[in-house]
């Protein structure tokens, strides 16, 4: 893998920054606020940050660079889009939870629901996730869909992926400024006490961990490397798209000829020199 | 131009919904609002939303695209960086005059500064959106970096630009809700008035102005074509970074060149091949 040593050092500062930002939200909660529980009071609402930041930021997060690490890359395609589906999955129930946790607070307190842009875009954020959910299920693992269509819905799947994913970022830093702003007073947020100070810090943490994650997604020479090298070697004026299912939309039916792969180094250096040149000529 | 149609038809979505928004913005602080001036009252406040989105989010969004609109592929690249250039200068211009209103109307009111997360990522953004300046004169612009300086400079300079980008509308939707929470009493934010939808709408259409302007700027085959042709019909195993200089990068002095280029048909499909399959395979 080109780069070994800068992908593990990225990949490092995305899981300390992510696990840190689970941390603070912890903190948050439990040393600032009245910690966790499931009454209708105060502390069911905790559960909102909580389970936003482990489950709709940090674990998407990981979903998105699965496909990445280099150690998975002798697993089959078909184990890895199940671990990416059920990530995915993992983060969609969380995203759920926490949104009835708002919900039954605000109901609890006769608060209005859905006034604010942050549940206007928060709730975009979670249909639309839905629906890449299940378009990603009925598209890539499923083995219905011809070679064409699955072609066809890639570049929309990775783009809106990574755009839900910077809009939930959004959406947390929208979450993190009302409830700062509504939960203190005396001091209130623009005295800056203490608590201000750490879910401010959380709020950057989490656009530092947005970051980290959309460059390592975009890096074309950490791609997960094709099942089959034949088709990358064809010359550059063959259908390139025959390249691109293979090498990142294989279907379940082709992905147990994973172990008849041969990645040779050489396949490896033009696979990457390809992707390169398309890679920086359009970011 | 393949899909010209698509294009013309987001291009023209783009612009009707950044129109829009600053249409909005200033519906909301003419209608809503105190209106425009520059005494250290709210009116003066009013300026930061207005050159926030007239300037950070539309004119960035617009310079970030401008190199994909095809009636300006018969312009020298040269032309084409000063005309980018000039707009994410007067971008930076205007979001320096919003923060000064923002900074000003605090001191008048003595609220203190630089206590919300809104203004910490915002002065964030700010900075990092003159550096990006800085050095895309520095490498890109001034005839002085080599090519193989401005090829490794490239990417970054691309991924920093669409995650600053993003930032910026991220920091905006933070100050939207800032705004109507400390804004609106009797009604308050809570109790759905007119101003609140208005502006919820406004944040809205800025993440959709956003999301057209990331998936325009990630597609390959919307590309400014190369100027020399010669070097994209190279084999595959060749250095394609002699192609992305070519192709993103041409230096000033490469520049005039640009009539030279012979822009067939059969060249352009071939870049656009070529393009596409790196790309799908790392979006």
């Amino acid at each position: 893998m080109e780069g070994y040593g800068r992908f593990l050092a990225l990949l490092a500062s995305a899981l300390l920054v992510g696990f840190v930002s689970v941390i603070l939200s912890l903190v948050w909660v439990f040393h600032y606020r009245e910690g966790l529980s499931w009454d209708g009071s105060s502390a069911e609402f905790n559960w909102h940050p909580v389970l936003i930041v482990t489950g709709f930021v940090f674990i998407q997060g990981i979903a998105i660079i699965v496909y990445r690490l280099p150690w998975t890359w002798k697993c089959s395609k078909l184990l890895m889009k199940f671990i990416h589906a059920g990530l995915n999955t993992i983060a969609m129930i969380l995203a759920i939870v926490a949104m009835v946790a708002a919900f039954d607070y605000h109901n609890a307190r006769n608060i209005p629901n859905m006034y604010s842009l942050h549940s206007w875009i928060g709730l975009t954020a979670v249909i639309f996730y839905a629906l890449q959910l299940f378009c990603g299920f009925a598209v890539f693992l499923l083995p219905f869909a011809p070679a064409h269509l699955r072609a066809a819905v890639m570049p929309i799947h990775a783009y809106s992926g990574l755009t839900i994913f910077a809009t939930v970022i959004a959406t947390s830093l929208m979450g993190i400024t009302e409830k700062l702003i509504f939960g203190l007073s005396s001091p209130s947020y623009s005295e800056s006490p203490p608590e201000a100070t750490l879910v401010n810090c959380l709020g950057l943490l989490l656009v530092i961990f947005g970051s980290l994650i959309l460059w390592m997604a975009s890096r074309p020479y950490w791609k997960r490397p094709p099942e089959e090298n034949a088709k990358i070697l064809s010359p550059i004026g063959a259908n390139p798209e025959g390249t691109e299912v293979e090498s990142t939309m294989t279907n379940s039916s082709n992905a147990d000829k994973a172990d008849l792969r041969s990645n040779t180094e050489e396949a490896r250096k033009q696979n990457i020199k390809f992707d390169e040149a398309g890679q920086r000529s359009t970011m």
